[in-house]
Parts: structure tokens; C-alpha cells; sequence
């Protein structure tokens, strides 16, 4: 077989999120239909590096797949592909991998980026993709809290349930951090992996921060005592980006 | 009369322009009717610095308004008008002014962007607001030709025909510059004043130039000889932005 590692960067507004539903929009069903155009009607089935919720963007999903057709180079793939895909779905980069390469489990970390416009009202082109919060955020307060969170911790405070609950919560944050941009600011988040709605709740734990509903020692005490039915807000989908899925060494760039 | 100034940032992807035209939706249409509904019916013409064309963005518009209403506060009308409006419109901000400002006549200088991804494919959530370049730009060449343009000239070669030819083409360019953002660069484009599709003609004459179409002696040539019919393409709308208008002296901020 001929095995491809597919970087794919999408706009999640009008997608029911990654995966394939009855019914629904989704972008894995998007790339297969892609693909199967390409494969004389043979639909070959995709592995993303891990599914994304109904509203969340992606700059760096990753898949990988065996397509039946074996002429097209990773260029000619991606040109083919961009060409059928719909405009809020691209193609970045196709790249030949070994044949046991998966998108899943050898993805080591993650990056997340959630975007946010402090002050209200917030240009409106930016509304897609950038959480307007109607108040002023204490930064120190919410830099204090990102440190705490960072590091290996029982997150149970920090996602929600999808079924039974993860025997296994604990998780390595990387790095938790605050960086300013031309229109506010963004969170960005690596870890080795990450809990359900993780990303958006630690969001929400932050934004509780900076607007003075929750003190640092709460989000310590959040991490002390794991708790599924926790205080935490979920950050809305539509700031949030898949920025990146890492698969060399822990220590790459 | 109570005089407002007020400032209004638009997505331009879905208006027919900034000017009321009969069976097209336009910005002045929304924002007078959502005038006229608080005003008792009574609807207010609205004056801006200048139009926008279709799909073209702004981020800080102006237009000033003297609605029959008089128990309102600059916030209060900020609110009622963001309360009632579209969510591709946002007032940014209401103050009051001396009853004969003008915002066409007093305005002194303004800013545009036009922004731009100079590498395929683009992630799609910018595909709305930003150009994408299927090619690479000689960054250095964009930057002499940039300069050459500062400046007051007869800019009719880098203008296009709106009903008869304007007497006068010569305008200051007080600013024309390259600068690189986190998705690739933007031109800031800032002078007392812009002819006809002028920021987009000035945009598609740099990208013609950083593509190896066109030499920095033929941009300085068409300076030179003033000729409308120009081999300068128009760069599309939806990357342009009216970023801002100033009101102050020519070396305010």
C-alpha cells in the first residue's frame, strides 16, 4: 500500500464537527467523497489524528488513508483534492509515510489555540472565529492561573463527560499560555493529549480568572480534587483551533 | 440639533457596498432603518467619510447623523443601534460633535489595508477577508515600488473610471508600506484622500511587481504618464478594509 499523512485546516462553522454522522455535514465525510471522486468509486476511509467538535476549526488536523489509486504524487493529491473539496475545507500538505504510520497513535502532542477579543463590541468579521468577552480580564491573575495549570495533572475538574467516564485522567500540559495578538489575545495549549471539551474548559476556567469569578487557589483546589460536576465553563467552539498535531520528538520545534 | 459622530466596523462579504441602492442590500440601508426604528419611524439620513464598494470591509467608518431622538447617550445609541443591527454590522462607538461636523468634508486622511497570503492554499477561515497569492513575491521589489509611490502624485494610472474622469488625480500618499502579520503581510495604504478603486489598483500593481510582472522604472513610469487605461489590474475587494479616518491634524497619531 501506498500510505499518505494529509494536513487539512478547515473553517468548523458549518461543519456537525470531524467525524462522519447520519445526516449531518462533516468534514472527514467531505474528504472521503473527495477521495472516493479520485478512486473510480472506491471510498477509502480516513484516520484523523482525533475527531474535533461541531463548531471548531482546525489549522492542522491530520489524517492518513490508503487510497486505491497509486499514479498521483502527495502534489498531485493535494491539487486534485483542493480542486472537488468544498472552499471551507483545504488541503495543506500530502506527504508519503511508512505504511504503519497512524494519524492517532503515533501523534505524540497537540496544539490548540483559542481565540479572544477582550472588549466589547468586536469587529464582526472576526465572529466566526474569535470569542467576544464583554468585559475586561485581570492578565496577571490569568497568567497565574495558566501556570498552575501546566504540568501533569488529573484534569477530571477540566473536561466532560462523553460516556463512561476516562479511568485514566491524568494528562501533561506542555505549556498553557496567554499570547497578545493584533485583535486581543490567544490561548494556546500543548499537551501529550487531551481530555473531552479539555481545551475549551480550560478556557472557560481562565475566562472565570480574569473576570474575577474564580480565584487561582479555586483552580488549584480544581486540580486536588477531581471533580466531573466542577463549576468550570465551557468556552464556546467557535474561538477554538486544532492548530497542530506533532509527531516527531517531544523536544521538536 | 444633536450631531453624532459615530463609528461602524462591517463584514462587506454579504452588502452590495456601503451606498443605498434600490433591491440590493447595502450598510447605510441597515443602519438608517435601524435609525428609524428608534427614532419613531422618523428615518435619519446617515453621511459617511466615503463609500465602500461591494465586499469591501471597513474597521472604523465613519459617518455622522443628527437623529430626531434627543434622550439618548453616545453609549445608549451604541447599544440600541448593536442591539438592532445585523451581526455583520457593529457600532464601535457614538460621540457627540459640533453640529456642522462633516464626516466627508472634515475627514483629513485615511487608513486602508488590503491583507494577503502570499503562499497556496490558504487556511479557509481567512478566505473571506484575506487575498491568496498562488504564488511567491520578491518582497524587496514590492518595498522600492511601495516607496516610489509615497508621495503626491497624479495617481490616474492607478485609478479606475467612475463617470467622467476626475479634473484633479493629484493626491498625497502620505504612507504606502509592507507589513508582515502572523498570515502573511498587509499593505497600509494611508493618504488625504483616494481616487476611484485606487487602494486596490495601488495593491494589484504591487502584486504584479512581486510577481515579476511589472518593474519598479514602469511603476515609476506610469507616476510619469498619467493614463487611465493603465495596464494595472484591480486586486479583488474582499481583502481591502477601511481601517480608519482621521479627523485630527495631518500628524495626529
Amino acid at each position: 500500500v501506498s500510505r499518505f499523512a494529509v494536513t487539512v485546516a478547515y473553517d468548523g462553522t458549518d461543519f456537525f464537527g470531524w467525524q462522519v454522522q447520519p445526516n449531518h455535514r462533516s468534514v472527514q465525510e467531505e474528504i472521503e467523497s473527495a477521495f472516493q471522486l479520485l478512486c473510480d468509486g472506491k471510498r477509502p476511509r480516513i484516520h484523523g489524528s482525533g475527531r474535533t467538535d461541531t463548531g471548531v476549526h482546525a489549522r492542522g488536523q491530520v489524517f492518513h488513508v490508503d487510497p486505491s489509486r497509486k499514479n498521483y504524487s502527495p502534489d498531485k493529491w493535494r491539487e486534485s483534492l483542493n480542486g472537488l473539496l468544498p472552499q471551507d475545507i483545504r488541503i495543506l500538505e500530502v506527504r508519503e509515510v511508512p505504511a504503519d504510520f497512524h494519524a492517532r497513535y503515533d501523534a505524540v502532542r497537540k496544539e490548540y489555540r483559542y481565540y479572544i477579543f477582550p472588549a466589547r463590541p468586536m469587529p464582526p468579521e472576526l465572529r466566526r472565529t474569535r470569542l467576544e468577552v464583554g468585559h475586561s480580564l485581570d492578565w496577571t491573575r490569568m497568567q497565574e492561573a495558566a501556570e498552575a495549570l501546566q504540568g501533569r495533572h488529573d484534569f477530571t475538574s477540566f473536561s466532560a463527560a462523553r460516556g463512561p467516564e476516562e479511568a485514566d485522567a491524568v494528562r501533561t500540559l506542555y505549556a498553557l499560555e496567554l499570547h497578545p495578538d493584533p485583535d486581543g489575545f490567544y490561548l494556546r495549549a500543548v499537551g501529550e493529549g487531551f481530555l473531552y471539551k479539555m481545551v475549551r474548559r480550560l478556557t472557560g476556567a481562565l475566562l472565570m480568572v480574569g473576570g474575577g469569578e474564580l480565584s487561582v487557589d479555586a483552580v488549584t483546589n480544581l486540580l486536588m480534587n477531581p471533580n466531573r460536576e466542577s463549576c468550570i465553563r465551557t468556552a464556546p467552539p467557535h474561538g477554538l483551533f486544532l492548530w497542530r498535531v506533532h509527531y516527531g520528538a517531544p523536544d521538536e520545534d
